[in-house]
């Protein structure tokens, strides 16, 4: 075996946070803040992500305080639901997509809009107090803040909102973030995606690093 | 309905790709590896992303070359199996990932390894020339690198080697850059991940945009 190298995952991860909060600039954030997003450096593996997070005030806790109370947690693509750490999760939450339903990609011709926005309105019978977590599509972002608009639509706990890429990311983020119809964290700009949203959900599952 | 937006799904991947066609330096790329690129630059929402791309010669014909002949893809982690957009495969692929199978838990105790070290043990039967994609875990590709020191070992037509990190990420890409037993595209340093490692995949099983 010629290569040698660190095997043991607990020591792998013990340096690795180590390294994030020796090069991290993390001084802004409140200690429960500062766990989700050193967790998110780490999915990113970049030192320089924390300038672009923003945790509105309480969120950490809501998003807490909701998977202990058991609800689920509504993703918008498989690679998120797929991503979540099932034994970290405090009471057996239920983790949900709804993008391969049967009906979405109907729907979302019907809409006009994208399958992954129209996946959303199979959410709405879970969406009470539940933690979303947006780490795809824009689209979805932009669809779930219009569903919300509407007073008779069930609220989310708190709203993870880490869509990636060029066209409406930054957008959809920056308009959760003026509206925050409830606590809500972001990552500004074009930066975000399902494993920097995977480490947000699975740091808030459980304080354990 | 307050926020209107960008609602189809092609329209947004050809203003996403646009973009980064006018803001990345892709000049050094061949025509297949730029479009390889342009992909794995969209995953991450990262114009600069394309600085530390790294292709072999003839990486991209060769792992198109496996997929067409129906070979099939070996991938370290869900996140990276769960991303790969079935309809864009040339011959209905297998797409395999073996990390929560059956005695990965004991066998990963009996060789002081990680899990995701352990699962590519589980690999050998469908390794011969297949498309490997290593998205998550250093400890993965650093295990593969050992596997292939046998010459008995089977040979994959090619390897994506993107894990992502602060322990082990950026040795194991150098280590496979070092040693190339096969094609291979790598992310240099701690940057990579399932969704830079799924668009690399999707990219190579079609050229359509």
């Amino acid at each position: 075996m010629p290569y040698s190298y660190e095997t043991d995952g607990a020591a792998i991860y013990r340096q690795s946070f180590a390294t994030i909060r020796a090069e991290a600039d993390l001084g802004r954030f409140t200690p429960d803040e500062e766990q989700v997003a050193v967790r998110m450096i780490h999915a990113a593996g970049m030192v320089g992500l924390e300038r672009h997070i923003r945790f509105s005030p309480g969120f950490v806790a809501a998003a807490r305080a909701a998977l202990e109370a058991g609800r689920p947690i509504l993703c918008d693509a498989r690679m998120v639901s797929e991503g979540v750490t099932r034994p970290r999760l405090p009471s057996d939450n239920a983790v949900i997509c709804t993008l391969h339903e049967d009906g979405v990609r109907d729907m979302a011709q019907e809409m006009a809009n994208t399958r992954s926005a129209a996946a959303l309105e199979l959410w709405r019978p879970h969406l009470s107090g539940a933690l979303v977590a947006i780490g795809n599509a824009p689209t979805a972002l932009f669809h779930l803040l219009n569903m919300l608009e509407d007073p008779d639509c069930p609220r989310p706990a708190a709203i993870i909102g880490c869509p990636v890429g060029f066209v409406g990311a930054m957008e959809s983020k920056d308009a959760l973030w003026a509206a925050q119809p409830v606590p809500c964290c972001i990552v500004e700009g074009r930066l975000g995606g399902s494993a920097i949203t995977v480490a947000a959900i699975n740091a808030i599952a459980s304080r354990a690093e």
